[in-house]
């Protein structure tokens, strides 16, 4: 059994966005600094962060510099450079560990090990060539949707397939990077499951959230989630399964359709999730917390719904709802500190407590 | 009517300890920077802030620099050189404002200014001398305690006098300081009203919290408290008294003696308050964030108690049943970042949720 990190160590965060941002803060909660690692100035992590290495990912000094700094290491999002984590990795433990990046930085590589799990998902056609397009329409059919493999986030990568005729474009659109076609998934709703596992092996999941998306980007996420107690029971079991089988430690987003025949697996995050940010307001112990526990290797916390929460993301424009938002019933705010609002981009979010549990 | 800091404004906090932390913390929830000024290194709020002037008191150059970095400047200790404020507020506007820390800054000053309000509190006579000290414990009589006027606080500064004839002992004590000497009140126990006025006049109240102390700190403060809802309203008006009469901006704590003969006022303090830690998982918008709402001329937020909360103080040797208190049910876990666990140092705190409300 590994000690967990004495307090006051540091942790050690690549990515500086508002999950960087919400992890610093759980991580000083619990006695912990933590130590930022992105390219890009005034970034919503480095305003709580005790320290920010703002360098580039092909660094190489930079990155030793900053793993010799710090006593492990975390990330916020999925598409770090290999060549980054092997420097990293050569001086501190990464959590989660690189299998989970491994597996989740390609769709064909993450729904090729979700379907060795015995878990479903959408069906898929890998897309080298014009010819492995046309096999793949010809075996997906349409409607379907065409996803680069990689780098994808907030439905950018995606060009979608209304018939057949639309193949062409869809392939030209991708520019020759490395795609997958994906069928579409008959599902009533889609679902969420934060799960975590800690250093000794424990899981706990978080309660499920249904999700709304639109554009792509997830607008509102409500818990509890229209599931059967089955329902409840199986996306625990399955999210426990992929966390169980990659020995993974920290906390994971486990998006999930809700189909007429059983769950469906979406896609895996390895990190703190969207869908999960009404676990601040909705459990003693949150998702961020959670994770931070994980990493520096202690148990994890009694992550149980304290209520009903409907977690709305402030994207854009909402920032005009501010004033009327501060003041509303029952509503905590959480703000990123970005100086600049454009149009889908992510400013904050809300969780209205709509009931207690 | 002032217009709220725009987002991304930076708060200048005076003082770096758990409660600039925590501060810090809800200021950027809000998506606000902050910029620490503290001579102490690696203090607990510079570890969440922006920035750190760690400077001195009497570094003139250093307070302007300060004043100039920053939008508007609040404090998480009362004791701030008057000299100090001079300088800071030719720069920028300080709230709470310099009436609050006049009257709290010196018991005498405060004890009279809420008697001049109507409002009770112990008997007390000024002591400048052994002559006005003999007065003092005639008019007074003993048990009483004997506290300098200025700069006291977690029972420091502060002599008791069991009979008359300690009177010299504990008169020797203060060393020449400028002391008050109090008589003792006959209370069932001590509840605290955290108390906030926006810039527009607004006034909000937090459930009265009680509050049990032991060696001169506070140990836990449970809510709700036991009162009568004559006695909840008589807190919160005479509370809301205080402010209105300060032209107060921000949390204010007030501690009351509850008697038969009624609430008396013990102390004041300018702002936030350990008694006030419950509402990080008691309310959605807890005293940190009320605190920040009111600096920057935010409307005041939904304060309303969701749960029932036990916090308890860390102190000490309390950090080693930390393993313990992390695997706790409906406990959350609060640390400072302090490097060295002392006894009679505030290490962190817990809130333990007893019922949902």
């Amino acid at each position: 059994m590994t000690e967990p990190l004495p307090l006051g160590a540091t942790i050690g965060i690549l990515g500086g966005g508002q999950l960087g941002r919400m992890l610093s803060v759980a991580a000083s909660r619990l006695g912990y600094k933590t130590c930022i690692y992105e390219p890009g100035g005034d970034c919503p992590a480095s305003h709580v962060a005790n320290y920010h290495f703002q360098k580039s990912y092909d660094d190489a000094e930079a990155l030793r510099a900053f793993a010799e700094a710090v006593d492990v290491i975390t990330y916020e999002f999925e598409n770090i450079p290999t060549s980054a984590l092997d420097i990293l990795e050569a001086h501190r433990p990464i959590r989660p560990g690189r299998e989970a990046l491994r597996v989740s930085q390609d769709r064909l590589t993450e729904k090729t090990f979700l379907n060795d799990l015995g878990l479903k998902t959408a069906p898929f056609a890998n897309v080298t060539d014009a010819d492995s397009m046309a096999k793949a329409v010809a075996e997906i059919g349409a409607p379907s949707i065409l996803k680069t493999r990689r780098f994808g986030y907030d439905g950018k990568g995606q060009a979608r397939l209304k018939t057949a005729a639309d193949s062409e474009a869809a392939f030209a659109d991708m520019a020759g990077a490395p795609t997958l076609l994906e069928g579409f998934v008959d599902f009533s709703h889609e679902v969420s499951v934060i799960a975590a596992r800690g250093i000794d092996g424990q899981v706990a999941c978080f309660d499920p959230g249904e999700n709304v998306h639109a554009d792509g980007i997830l607008r509102t996420t409500t818990v509890p989630a229209k599931l059967t107690a089955g329902q409840r029971m199986d996306a625990v079991l399955l999210a426990a399964n992929i966390l169980n089988k990659l020995d993974y430690v920290g906390v994971m987003g486990v998006e999930l359709f809700v189909t007429a025949q059983g769950l469906i697996v979406n896609e895996i995050a390895p990190r703190v999730h969207n869908s999960g940010h009404w676990t601040q307001n909705g459990c003693t112990v949150d998702q961020f917390e959670q994770h931070i526990r994980a990493v520096v290797g202690l148990p994890l916390g009694d992550g149980q719904r304290q209520n009903d929460v409907v977690m709305e993301n402030l994207i854009g424009a909402d920032m005009d709802r501010l004033p009327e938002l501060l003041n509303a019933r029952d509503t905590a705010v959480h703000l990123y500190g970005k100086a600049e609002v454009k149009a889908g981009r992510k400013m904050g979010h809300i969780n209205r407590i709509t009931r207690d549990t």
